[in-house]
């Protein structure tokens, strides 16, 4: 069972995720991240759904051409959890 | 140069595309495509951004878990033009 960050854990956590905004209604991250063209963009996206899948736990995205905004919550959870924390700490290390 | 479709073009097309939705504030069509799960979802995906990338005309998408939600419009045309209706029936070919 994931329990949810609290608030102290979620400011520590985001320290060091600097690129990802944390949405208050829905208790989430996201970043949206902007490639040269569709090509990269769905290549990325690919390389995270690997991740995903392997983890067992998936991203809210939408992919317009070369743009891919992910968000991350933790359903079972109720809100942002470590499980949603590792998930962009990896999706950080595909982009840098 | 690709142009947007009449109404009475719309119609006709949207006759033979009885699962997709018209979106007239953005003249789109849109269609939510729901799957076992992830796998499939993001399986579904990638035939789609291949056929996207080889017609070089790309929809909007999102994607939560087993649902895949897709927008087509033409942005060079204003709105729903042709090559919207030919994505549409090659997406649809994927499914049936």
């Amino acid at each position: 069972m994931v329990e949810a960050l609290s608030e102290a854990e979620r400011a520590d956590a985001l320290d060091g995720l600097p690129e990802w905004d944390y949405d208050e209604a829905r208790d989430a991250i996201l970043r949206e991240f902007i490639f040269d063209d569709f090509n990269q963009a769905f290549g990325f996206m690919t390389q995270v759904a690997l991740i995903a899948e392997k983890a067992d736990h998936h991203p809210e995205w939408s992919n317009v051409y070369n743009r891919v905004t992910i968000l991350l919550t933790t359903h079972d959870a109720g809100g942002l959890s470590p499980r949603d924390i590792e998930m962009a700490e990896a999706i950080e290390e595909l982009v840098e």
